[in-house]
């Protein structure tokens, strides 16, 4: 049988297209040695009034990136049916084992959900929610915002972004709904290795597509959770879908524009940061050390940048693997 | 035979008592299934230069907490003996196993060497490590430094602190340390239950005692580290160990005056911040929300202040567990 | 190369062409850390006498499922050659490794051996073990028995059961088989989500297939020991496989027909059962509670029956997660 | 310090002392590598209505036994003070950690609670909760009442128990508050092997002591349920706490006299039992037997009663290991 | 997109085509819980100086396996490129993941490399270790050696082997290889499960390729170190990649004509070895025991020699396990 | 209460006193997570035959040592009573949890059999077996044998040894045994740090004490496994327990005199040997190397002899950690 044409085995509580606000579940069944027919139950808000667009929010892609998932659960509760025209579907934690567990990928399978699409409907059940989204999900949607973050071991400076698309009428759309979330910063990306994402296949079916990496460290602060909460906000009222006027704020577009951004540790270490996140830095300045833990009196490795710019993102855990990615450097 | 009359199973292989300076461990035996002769080497540095005062130095009491290390390591590094008068003792990763696993707790006997002094010769390896640093390294020593940070799951406000004692002169004595260390804030601490510390035991013993918590999140910045850096170098040379004068800085009094301070979840869920670290709060004001994340639609649970202050510390991770302490409020 | 062209793996000790009876294995080469040139080692009896149907009896499915293997191995022991007309093939473990664990999958793979059919030669363990059942057992076979009890996790009333299928006449042979079977209750099901199973498998190949569920909770009593061997025989003899005549008990038909059998739990708790299996219930009766743990005084919330049926199955530990199945009422 | 006179670490929410119903905590701190400042919350529930004796109910002490914990967090909701004369204490899950793990022991430290008393301070989370019980519960009570099933791994008859004791007076109000508890069968235990438990700390302080095993499997029924929570209410209205007259049951009395009850099995291997909980055996006969697993055809080893009785607990997950206990009879 | 048209995940650090000694890695991006941008770094080696054949030198294929990781650090390290006629690429340590680890396997993914080629460049790591091999490395090479000794369960008498092979000009370049390496031993293999092998793939394109057992129980010796390091000197020798002339040794051929020579345990229990490597047996002749070990008193299982022969290949470590190959004879 | 009238919660199957041999167990009561009543059985023979010595032999102090359990399990089987006079108990594998996973400590309590003298009636599992050890064993025997190996982890030359003690006549007594015992190697030893083995408990109470290295890397080899049943026999005939004259070997004196003979290394790496056991080594000699792992082309360490002798113990794995013990050197 083509993949295509597998049922789905996840089943969903909600009815997409009735009017008015229900909090169900996708429930997705899982038998395991702790429970033969057990199933995940992966929390979803579906809003609907009338005729009009259909918004997708997501969080929770990665389980341990939190501005998303705070910002969703929110607007869950608080929505106003009223304030609505069209739909807007709420999954704040879409790979909700691995959001349960704290963790970037699912306890279970240790699945990467964001490298796991289109998905599978006869996959482990990362594969599956994937698969869900994919088929169920997206067409539905006219938009979609997927959070993240950094996670427990990145940290970033909080940025809305959309991809470069060879639609150029679909790109301009995006930027648009990049620029009405209103991050402290913006980013325009050109994803090189797109295998597996959330963002290319909703790209690739044309929708409108936002994601955001908003502070990172497996925390939120309340700085980021209002910036999500806020984005979340304007974006629907960008599209329409929500009553009120965007909020506009100041957002600044960074680039990051060759391999020369992104430094790799080729050595274990603990890390001694230099700079700190949107410190400006200079091509050659030294900007973290990595210090052997065996024994003192070693000397550290220093990492420079490789060119000039600010400091975007950078490793969050105090130690420090070969192969690691340091830092990120963008220009403005 | 007396715990006291045992002897202890670690070996140094540095010589306290010679003049210069020498990076080498303390070999603690540690037989295991994966190395029946094993040991522990636990990096130890030693720099002298004649009669004088010494300084014990010690990070990593903690394993997952760094601005103590990093400065230790550079220290260690950087450190000219001509500078000296006196000795200083630096051991930056005194909970060996786990700094290496970048944990809290030791992964080998899940001992937190902070609760576990003054230690016993024929414990646990923390045990043992706890007995030597108070048979042997303790009595060494006329002033200690101990670095501590919030670790991966607490965020602090960086500050110096010591503890309210019976005995004026060593209080005022610690306190003038403290000033000299100049970290942006400082505080008088009066600990309640200070069993198994390596703070109690250093004070009983009529030292000079010095801790802090320098931020926390299981990471260091680069303004975090410089707090430490410098103010290593400022009690060293308060001591007048290090020559050169004290680098003053600004430093604010922060008090916890109350158990109302303290603020414990009493259920499980993900946590909104509503102020972060350094914000002023008054009594009764929202300070976070512990969101249920079983399903969508719930109300959150609501913390509220309750007292006037800043707040000084908080619970890091994204999701809380009932029990886990979430904000901590002082008083200028 | 086409799957079904390459060789399986697994090579068997016995000889299912030679009269008499031979107790052996099948051997699965499974190359690991601890064993490199390492194998799993499935038990298998065959016994034969000249030209006569055949019957394929397999236990440990799953491997936390207790009356067939009792079943099985006490027919592997006490079978008489002389008794048979034909051949009895006898797997009493089939997915050996989750039985010698305990457990409803696989410990090595995690591999839920009836959702792995048809399997796969070059696939992991638990997939090896069904292909070869696909493809060298099942052909062998006129008749197959396939033991169920509820496992670890659930509980049922004792019943045999066969599918309702497109060919009539397989579905009445089956039908058949299943009261000669006289297990104390009888089920005609129809199944919806057949993917994977060894039932389907056999099924499709035309097979009489019987199933099993015989109890549960991850042990066997007396009493249904008992009629997994009485009913081994009587399938046996109903085959015209051994001698002697079918001992006839009375069977009572249950059905299960729709999805208001089934009652899932939506919260995490403690589950209070408020009826026992085989109690009747009437619509709108409640049949249990879920308890919040985490603290007193919280209402419990509590299942109602969506029909009037007598409980067939139930959630067997004391504790429940959202997305178990709690209760499953059948009718007579 | 003597460890009597050690405070100990927990911390009640509740005032004992204080009139009406309270639904609070014993606050354990815990530190720990996923919080440095975390607790263990221990559900407790106070109801107090002016003078009279105390009741001090306990389920849980073994984490994988049902009956208990859903009487008493039924008690805790149901309670009305207005029907109480004194005070009841309601700890339904007093090794919490082990209770929400669902394991016998506690997963945190593997402490077995009922192994621990009298406990000790500042010993390991399991010992804390001990030593809370001896110093500051049991000397509020009056009367106390441990509820035990068989856990996960055995499975009893219904009994309430009381021990004998040397003090007759103590003994006989034990007896009579057992008769009072009305189980389906009753037990006169002498403890041989009473070091760490329960049940002897409060004895030794003269308290009246009442325990129970009322099933197991890891599970509890509608009707065990319903024993465990009648013989609570009778309990509470025999010690005249509770409004009510006591609801009389036929209640059987049966003895476990010597070694000749208990059998062991020395080998590993698959249980098949031949007799059911309740059913009569003589000495001699076979009441189950142990399949080598490893292969087929070889003989099971036999297990006969060594005694005339009655099967009154059983081992009962389906495989056994060499060591287990697999079987007790008892005498009526 | 088609599987061979996807790009390798994996970048090297060095350029394949540039003359002189470069030393860096292969980066495979591996995105985990605890590296959300992480990467494994698999070291690597090229040698050039000019135009010549390539030889392809692995070791680490499995994790657990040293004479072959041995050789070539040291010859990584002390090669001169001006002895050079051509080009060496030498990655001591494959599966890196696995050979840090000091297993088989990979610890990450459960991979056995040597069961994973051709590979696959979106499978897991070490499918897409494997890839790399077969579309980026093995092009390259005119001659591959790939080192294997037993592994922490098996020993072996040193010897190098190649395949027998359809193309006999290939067949006979490869023994001629073997015979160069000069191990004691030396073996004509002829494969009959090559599924998945580096062996198989480095054949199927035309190449040289030489593999060896030089030993095993997860250690190295000094005598089979110096077995490797002189065979890849003499085969780059042979190659004539390397000035000099190949040091001729002694080497006896080796024969595993048949099934005969392989004897599996069909229980569990202590290997009671009966005869050593290298020693010669008869058939029939006593070659190790299986000792039960749950009891003292119970009669070994004893295995004998189904052929003469001498001992090749033995089960390493002192428990046994059934499907366990406990010894290979040779002949001579 | 005192720990020395505490009973030992150890029951024996056997009786001491009896003639004749009897195979049984020490059941030491176990309860946990998977068997609440559950129990270790520890295999023992008791072969007497009227008046005369008794000798203790133990194998599987550590649990990955086998040449021990080999001789004794062997002796166990072939003990014929009418060639004794006196007493013979057998304990093939001591630390049995140990033995049974083939690790040097206890899977349930990490406890090292051989640090955990004299032990404890209530504390771990593996403190329970020393003290029953302690007081119910050794004072039954005159002399006593106890085996090692390496196990996993070193590798020996093969010898017996004792220990210099202050008794001058049980120090002879004790080494005319190791001499009868006949090992290729034989040792005189001075131990340090002898806390908590069973051999200085043993010496303490006057027994005459031999004790073993008989190879190692967690195997036996068909020499070892035959030297360690000749010493058995050699033992038990010196003793004059067993019939029959001592079989008088070779063997030759070492020493290990001072601190010189032990190397550590202090770093991690690879382990690449330059000697075997049994070569013999000048001082200053290269010994062995350490190569860094983590890239190509940097200085292994390298290890040189600290004074002249010959290999007489090794580190084992492939692998080597910082504090591992990579060499004894001993004196002819």
């Amino acid at each position: 049988m083509s993949p295509t044409l597998t049922p789905s085995p996840i089943v969903a509580t909600v009815d997409f297209e009735a009017d008015g606000i229900q909090h169900g579940f996708l429930r997705l069944p899982y038998s395991r040695d702790d429970s033969a027919w057990g199933s995940v139950l992966i929390p979803i808000t579906v809003a609907r009034n009338g005729e009009g667009p259909t918004a997708l929010l997501t969080g929770g892609n990665h389980g341990d990136e939190y501005e998303g998932p705070i910002a969703l659960f929110d607007l869950a509760r608080r929505l106003s049916v009223d304030a609505l025209t069209g739909r807007v579907i709420i999954v704040p934690a879409l790979n909700y084992p691995a959001f349960r567990a704290g963790t970037r990928t699912s306890p279970i399978d240790k699945g990467n959900l964001n490298r796991s699409f289109p998905g599978a409907p006869f996959g482990n059940p990362t594969e599956k929610i994937a698969d869900y989204v994919t088929r169920h999900l997206l067409p539905l949607a006219d938009i979609v915002l997927d959070f993240h973050s950094g996670g427990r071991t990145l940290d970033f400076l909080p940025f809305a972004a959309a991809h470069i698309l060879e639609d150029k009428r679909q790109e301009a759309a995006s930027f648009a709904a990049v620029a009405a979330f209103g991050a402290p910063w913006s980013v325009k990306m050109l994803e090189i290795d797109a295998v597996g994402m959330l963002d290319t296949t909703a790209e690739a079916m044309g929708k409108v597509f936002v994601t955001t990496e908003l502070g990172g460290g497996g925390t939120a602060t309340a700085r980021t959770a209002a910036i999500a909460k806020r984005g979340t906000t304007n974006l629907l009222r960008h599209a329409g879908i929500l009553k009120g006027e965007v909020e506009r704020r100041d957002s600044r577009w960074l680039d990051m524009p060759s391999a020369d951004c992104f430094t790799f540790s080729e050595l274990d270490g603990m890390m001694e940061p230099l700079v700190d996140l949107g410190d400006p830095v200079v091509k050659g300045q030294p900007i973290g050390r990595a210090w052997p833990i065996d024994r003192t009196g070693s000397a550290p490795f220093e990492f420079t940048a490789k060119m000039d710019g600010i400091l975007a993102a950078r490793h969050f855990p105090g130690l420090v693997r070969a192969g690691d990615c340091i830092a990120v450097l963008g220009t403005i």
